[in-house]
């Protein structure tokens, strides 16, 4: 018999219970060195197969060989990391031979990483590597056990003299603790603007913050009442405001600015990315809170960003969030690109505040 | 406007470039008190929707209300972690839902845990809970920089006095570093079993293990000349063979034989479940390698263990296998359960494997 590990994957998913016959193995997707990429879905039902992807406009219908394999090559697409999905006559499917899943919990995307010949901030350099551990802590404000992920930066000693910043990093709507990872690298990104000594090491934590049904003050409390003791009292940090930063994407970035602006006096850096603050409950907030005390908001805070890109469905929104605070006397720096609602767009939001916090 | 996380995320969705606009929020799936779960899948165009799991025996076929979400209730369903997916028409997907998702290269499906009403090993108990870490480490036989999850138990100090035993734990053929723990649980069930005192606290190192072309001894070689040596470098453990452990399941429970019996004098501790041992390359690897050492291997190995369940597709290879070795006069102990070739027989084995090492 010939060695093959496809013969024992093939007969291993061939036995399983409930489920027909695999199709043959298939490399998708195959990044080329032009930075053209092709995408690859076997099927020899389906009436119509199509690629749709943030790197595209549009649906682009792929062709079947005689095999039953469906391709298509598209490019040369801008070095990043892109979401994309097939559609399988008028079904949304990831791409079942790509490991890498967009962490969320509405809907199930791959993702392609284009590196280019530059490496990009995102990407898997030869520097010094942190580490991501996922943590289980106790939440008493929601009575139950969640679970969160740390970065500790290269040569991180829990038991060293040395003591770390904290930036807490929120993910959006319908994303998970795993997004700012998976989808967003930030572990590669610290580790590389680390060993650039662009940002200093710093621990960073990444809570999921879904709570329903008010994310916004529930997960502020929660933040504060369990979050930041679970990780003071286990890991070597810098317990003072000026050592503190909380950022988020999105529904996220609507929490930052709820969890940075109520706690002006724990947080001495804010940075929102494409706030969704449009929830009655978030302005009964800034209004009753915030308002009155932009003196104090902005003596305690250092660094006050709200960033969004000039594609971003919430551009106006944001523009008017910027503009209101600036109207109540609140210092902030707006950080306006090109660019949508996109992953693409957070990692280099992420990236400029690493560069900012801190110093 | 009312507050609604759920329109933040309506709207986040809406506006991604490239895709169509969302399906409503959908709980899927909802396992109910008396065991049964009831599954959905939104779609106004399909002309028929499926479940398929492993705990049901071929597709059954699901209903669609009038708002165009398909649903289906099952079960009783014996308590344990399932994977499923839905057959949309003839498209195999993963739930869009669900963020639970089998971690794995050739295919994309959910995970479903139905918890029952006393806590099974694999559960999320009421105990300290250890952690895992995602480490990256650069492996010279494969020349690049690769990714393995370190599981360290409760209470684990990297800079205190106390060594650990190590457990090198393997996936299976098109599984990937996570699927240990995102599908196994293999950090829930040593919590458990440490708490219980029935285990000793130990590191349990989950590399990635499809190494192409050659997953036996290319994988061998890596983890010899690469893993091993950066956990040693990295983390407080005691470095003999009585206390270091090598278990796997499938393609990995091969690697398993192959890493386990040409190190004997490197590994007390030898656990291989369900392996595939069908290559030409793991039989030659077999005959010339152990075949001579019978007494040595016996000396060396405190316990070697195979497991594999009755209706696993592999039993009657596995069978043969164990009788090769009996006959050869290699001491084995041979764990024959109920089960098939399934990750509900995998976290059985890591139980049983944790209960029987380093004491």
């Amino acid at each position: 018999m010939k060695p093959s590990l496809y013969i024992a994957t093939a007969l291993m998913l061939a036995s399983t219970s409930g489920f027909a016959q695999r199709p043959p193995a298939i490399s998708s997707p195959d990044v080329h060195a032009d930075n053209t990429v092709t995408f690859k879905y076997y099927s020899r039902t389906a009436q119509k197969v199509s690629l749709s992807g943030e790197f595209l406009s549009g649906n682009h219908a792929m062709t079947k060989d005689t095999s039953g394999i469906w391709s298509i090559t598209v490019g040369p697409v801008k070095p990043d990391i892109y979401p994309y999905a097939f559609v399988v006559d008028s079904v949304p499917v990831a791409d079942p031979n790509n490991t890498y899943i967009f962490a969320n919990e509405r809907f199930k995307r791959s993702i392609v990483d284009i590196p280019g010949n530059t490496p990009l901030v995102h990407a898997l350099q030869k520097v010094p590597h942190g580490k991501v551990s996922y943590r289980l802590y106790p939440s008493k404000t929601l009575g139950t056990t969640r679970q969160l992920l740390v970065y500790t930066p290269p040569g991180f000693n829990p038991a060293g003299k040395t003591k770390y910043p904290v930036l807490y990093l929120i993910h959006g709507g319908s994303d998970t603790e795993e997004t700012w990872t998976k989808v967003g690298r930030a572990n590669f990104i610290a580790d590389n603007l680390i060993a650039q000594k662009k940002a200093v090491p710093m621990i960073i934590v990444m809570p999921y913050g879904n709570v329903r049904p008010a994310p916004m003050p529930d997960f502020t409390k929660e933040v504060m009442q369990d979050i930041i003791p679970f990780i003071e009292a286990n890991y070597p940090v810098l317990a003072d405001p000026q050592h503190r930063a909380v950022a988020g994407f999105s529904v996220g970035g609507g929490q930052t600015l709820n969890i940075g602006l109520t706690n002006t006096s724990k947080f001495a850096y804010v940075s929102s990315y494409a706030p969704y603050t449009q929830t009655e409950e978030f302005q009964k907030n800034f209004g009753a809170t915030y308002a009155p005390n932009a003196e104090q908001v902005n003596k305690q805070l250092k660094l006050f960003t709200i960033s969004v890109g000039t594609d971003d469905f919430l551009y106006e929104s944001v523009k008017q969030n910027i503009a209101m605070f600036t109207a109540k006397g609140i210092r902030l720096r707006s950080d306006i690109v090109p660019g949508g609602h996109t992953w693409m767009n957070c990692k280099q939001y992420l990236a400029t505040t690493l560069q900012g916090i801190f110093k």
